[in-house]
């Protein structure tokens, strides 16, 4: 992947609470732990303080939780101690064990840290993880967290999945739906939307000035000409014409067992595959821990680590912060990749 | 993997000629100036032994051809020349430029080859690529290498083929279809029979005493519970109980894109995996040249490199005999690992 140097990054980011049942609060603290004094991004987290300061007795972590007003304040706290903007817990937290009566603060913390980035406050949000099932049972009604923040920064087209990691970035264009409805879900339109959202982030927030997306056929040695599927002539090669034609270094379809290896890595920026599996199989082969989730398509720019809320493991202090660090070095990277949009104060 | 000490290994192998306007004359001559006189697999090539001196000379490399009238000469000529058993072509050979007239030689070279190993005069066979369209056009009637090998061996039920590298062993459960083909194919009865073959395989010829198979889900997550897709509950998990239910090792359904990192691939000796790119992009992720296809199934041990004939590049030089030395590593020591059969002479 061929990246630009990144210039200073001034503003910290927006670390939501997550599930507070879940293991976010203890990556949280974890991340500072790492971070905090050297080197690296500053970030407020926005959750309960004295939850925070419990959980980190509990656990016995030398984490001082600084309460502060505002995210501006973050960059002085952060050598000596973790800065949280409050969002009150109505009930005491149990670990791994979720409660829909914290439903409120999960979405009040997600929500202000959006607010902050569309003011140009923060750098980037980064999200803790959320249980969809208990948000559910307060009254949640998106299909998930990516689908709120779409909704919250009044994004009509839908967000696009971009799974990244130091030697490799893919987008799946299809992604939680079995394979059999991915094979038919998958479209023309689609793949060239998918595309237009990848390149345009490639070069606004990943500092790549000519993005080369490598596009993954769908069959077995990218169907053979027909051989094995017509997918490929069908569907995917008309999006790549549009694609080209629109002026960007597009291959493919690709034969999807090689075009993954350290040698044709080396020929593009991005990957956009096909399903699920397709992308993620290579990406976590390649880096179990270190997978970061990254959201484009959004006017703000949004990490997330790529696990879930772990419930069985929370509150035990097992939880590895590998990739919640991971999601915080990459968003502090995009933040200080991405020229400064009008009405941001950079 | 699990893998028991091997034991040691008397036979030489048989290498065919394959196409022989392909690049595996000059990876065969490759592979003896790796190994001859080395510690390591003696072989004899089955091929045209002047067409070998002519593209040794032709490439300049310094590999002295050596006509023997069995296998069992191999051993003592094969420190100082590159032991052949002469398969004559009727015709010359130009490098890139396939010629119907060689299809009866390359077809003895493959039987020949088989018939040494029925007899126990050699370990194992090796078989270098060749062109089924060149081959269709001389009146072969088999789909392909694998197929010709099981009519061969008089064997009923279709070979199993394994992919293999050092750190990982797949088997694809159904190859070379179309996606939508492969989710029509898939069945319980194709999955319990390729994991019996397998297992017995694991055990017998690859010295795992006590084989652990990790049997993969289809649909992103394994389904997670029905919500994408019901193959794993329909289709996959009956397939896992009944081996199971047979003694053996079995988990599963995996999620597919968690199973293939170093961790996971700790904990089992072999994948099984529901459709050709679900195995072959982890394992050519992970080692794009020292990929070697296994046959199981037949009454001979065949290994093969992972490449095709390369007609573009061949007779220039540029070849790289990484996968054919993996496939002649992994034979010999297959060989060494299976017990003599009834009728060998070893």
């Amino acid at each position: 992947m061929s990246i630009d140097t990144p210039r200073a990054n001034t503003l910290p980011l927006a670390l939501t609470m997550g599930d507070p049942a879940g293991i976010g609060g203890e990556l949280s603290l974890a991340a500072w732990q790492h971070h905090g004094g050297k080197q690296g991004p500053a970030f407020v987290v926005l959750d309960d303080p004295e939850r925070l300061a419990s959980l980190a007795r509990h656990l016995g972590m030398a984490v001082p939780i600084h309460v502060v007003d505002g995210p501006e304040e973050a960059a002085v706290v952060f050598p000596h101690a973790l800065p949280v903007l409050p969002v009150r817990l109505l009930q005491p937290v149990q670990p791994g064990q979720p409660n829909p009566a914290h439903a409120p603060a999960v979405l009040k913390s997600i929500e202000q840290a959006v607010r902050l980035a569309e003011a140009g406050r923060v750098g980037a949000v980064v999200t803790n993880p959320i249980s969809k099932a208990t948000l559910y049972q307060a009254g949640f009604r998106f299909p998930g967290h990516t689908e709120y923040l779409g909704a919250l920064t009044g994004t009509s087209a839908p967000p696009v999945m971009m799974l990244a990691c130091p030697s490799l970035r893919v987008v799946p264009v299809t992604i939680h739906v079995s394979l059999l409805q991915a094979l038919a879900a998958l479209t023309t339109a689609e793949i060239v939307r998918q595309g237009r959202v990848l390149h345009h982030a490639l070069r606004q927030n990943f500092g790549v000035t000519h993005p080369r997306i490598a596009v993954a056929g769908l069959n077995p040695h990218a169907g053979e000409g027909g051989a094995m599927g017509d997918e490929e002539s069908r569907i995917i090669q008309p999006a790549v014409d549009i694609l080209r034609a629109e002026g960007m270094t597009v291959t493919g379809p690709l034969p999807p067992d090689t075009m993954f290896t350290a040698r044709a890595r080396n020929s593009y920026d991005a990957a956009l595959c096909m399903y699920h599996d397709q992308g993620l199989i290579p990406l976590k082969t390649l880096d179990m821990d270190g997978g970061v989730n990254v959201t484009l398509g959004l006017p703000i720019l949004r990490t997330s680590p790529d696990h879930g809320t772990a419930f069985d493991i929370a509150g035990k202090g097992e939880a590895h912060p590998g990739s919640l660090l991971a999601a915080l070095s990459m968003a502090a990277d995009m933040a200080a990749r991405t020229p400064a949009q009008d009405g941001d104060i950079r």
